[in-house]
């Protein structure tokens, strides 16, 4: 039996990982769970998987599910604030910690974790892509497993089983393209954000089908890799694949690719990380070659789509770069999706920030942060009047 | 450094394998080989390689090597005859030991060799598809590895690593279709063996390219999938696959599939079952998603293949059955060659044989070589006046 906490509990991949659990009860248990102020969702998680150690990051949701939880005499502990994350994230009885907490709020619970000695489920990129160095060499230290939660990572990571890094070619990070595959520039002007959040393949939180539309995920993606599993960003290849069947792919030393294929379902990686190395019985349905009858693959716009592009410049330069470029998106994406930007903007505003602020080489995880919070506000003073 | 023989160095896949021991030189040496009576190529491995054992089936072209050898004054011990064939495949200074002679004349110097516990690199279908309860209780006996030198095998080998074969859903075997895919029963009464002889996709052999076209090739890896990875028919799938770039995929319990891809070279697989358990650099070339941007795949059609279908037949009887299936198959073939028989009599001669013949459940391997050579004098009397 493994003990299990889900920070981020009420999100798309929170839920769908309750799924997971749902259908592993002999082999994984819910042991603590935080979520924000999604208070109609919580108690139903409580209600259903009773876990013992419950975080609430918003004060407002706190009150009411502390308020909920005497009433229905539960016999758990409740936790609030920010220090709920890290609470929950180093449960001494528990053995696995996933981390879907979206954006860079993500981050200081995963380091807590790993140092408290947790294999992390890592469903954050920006875990990985603001403070990569420092989390692998941390997990590294403390002997931890990080293992991939989303398609590509974790079918990379499939991939990876039963050979050795020293033999990977490259890795081959699939994209579907996202709801924009094929247009120009100029039809890029209008978009709105009801379009932009309409993805084609996967159904997923609102942030991430933005960075999807702008492959701004891609580009996360292409620098958690980096990390993830020491590939030289050279050797980090992105194929459009508009069906995403095939999640991710490795090529080694003689030339042979390991590939992963599913139906588009996020809970066959989130049930991998959870269970590994075990497999378990299915959640996810067995992939028909009826309907994925036929697989295509294309070279991604990087000229159409710079975000990509930028997001390897960032990743060659390392240090602090990478966390500007992400601390600089989420903001955008932010003022994106209040009407307050247009699309194109999200992209300027990435490569404006790039050229504004110094590089430091070797940041530290204060630094870090700092710099995700100076590029916020130099973001909001030049965009928002 | 690993020693090698090789049983059929001048057919195709051993002319292939000289290409990767070739580029191995610090990883793999050539200690002995066989011919049958290709004197002018095995004249040229002789110099080039200089194996220190040589064995020629044919007595004449032994004749030929050995005045060859005399007068080229080479350090090399000689044998010949059927003998030739064990020798080669016991010799005690050898680790791995290729068996691609064609047909069931593999089979014996294969039980030989594992025996001797030497590991197999096996291009031999008809070993297991024969004997493969007895080949495996062997190499089972005997501590020695089984490594399938064919591309879907190679491939399932490969996504099988880094998981237990208790996970395994089922085996996607892909196939190419052959080069009369998409006909009907009508279209392949005229075919001639110059037709079916051209294979779309992999230079081969003459008789596996007929098998290929009859699917008589796939039926037989089918049944040699069985054997090798212990999986039942039913969780054996065959898919036609057109491009042959996805060389075949495993499907796990919790509906993820594996799959290997690579270019169309038979040196890849042979590579990887004579490097087997490292990866050495790459003799075949890199896939170009450029050029395999688009990957399809469809159901075969076994009311036209019925060969396929017979396959499956004769493997889920087991026993003796398969034997049947592939004696009578091989004869068939070479009177097809030879143009007695049409090209649609090679099913018949399957299927009137498999009816033929008791069934015995649990065949010795003198019952298997007997009830094979009975298959053949029963079809030449039949079929050739």
């Amino acid at each position: 039996m493994k003990n299990i906490s889900i920070l981020g509990v009420t999100g798309s991949i929170g839920t769908q990982a309750l799924d997971v659990i749902r259908d592993a009860e002999n082999e994984v248990r819910l042991v603590g769970v935080t979520a924000h102020r999604n208070f109609e969702k919580l108690v139903d998680i409580i209600e259903e998987f009773k876990p013992k150690y419950i975080g609430v990051t918003d004060s407002d949701c706190f009150g009411k599910v502390k308020e909920y939880c005497e009433k229905a005499n539960m016999n758990c502990e409740l936790y609030s604030g920010e220090e709920a994350l890290e609470k929950i994230a180093t449960l001494e009885e528990v053995d696995t910690v996933l981390t879907s907490v979206v954006g860079i709020a993500g981050l200081k619970p995963t380091i807590k974790a790993i140092r408290a000695k947790k294999n992390i489920a890592l469903a954050n990129k920006e875990t990985l892509v603001v403070a990569g160095d420092i989390v692998m060499s941390e997990a590294k230290e403390n002997g931890v497993e990080i293992l991939p939660v989303d398609s590509e990572h974790g079918a990379i990571f499939q991939c990876l089983q039963g050979n050795e890094s020293k033999d990977v070619n490259k890795i081959i990070l699939t994209a579907s393209g996202g709801p924009f595959r094929g247009r120009k520039r100029d039809e890029l002007k209008t978009i709105t954000p009801s379009q932009a959040l309409k993805h084609p393949k996967w159904n997923m939180g609102r942030k991430i089908s933005i960075d999807s539309s702008t492959l701004v995920n891609k580009g996360l993606e292409v620098i958690e890799a980096h990390f993830l599993f020491g590939v030289d960003y050279e050797n980090i290849e992105v194929i459009v694949h508009p069906q995403s069947i095939v999640h991710s792919m490795v090529e080694y030393v003689d030339n042979s690719i390991i590939a992963q294929l599913g139906s588009t379902d996020m809970r066959l990686p989130i049930q991998y990380a959870l269970c590994y190395p075990e497999r378990n019985r299915a959640v996810a349905h067995s992939l028909s070659f009826k309907e994925a009858s036929t697989l295509t693959f294309e070279e991604p716009d990087m000229d159409t789509f710079r975000c990509l592009k930028l997001a390897y410049e960032a990743g060659k330069m390392g240090g602090n770069m990478p966390a500007i470029y992400n601390g600089a998106n989420e903001i955008a994406v932010e003022l994106f999706l209040d009407e307050k930007i247009s699309y194109l903007q999200i992209e300027e505003i990435i490569e404006s920030s790039m050229k504004e602020f110094e590089f430091v080489e070797k940041p530290t995880l204060d630094q870090v942060l700092d710099i995700d919070r100076r590029v916020r506000e130099y973001v909001l003073k030049k965009y928002v009047k």
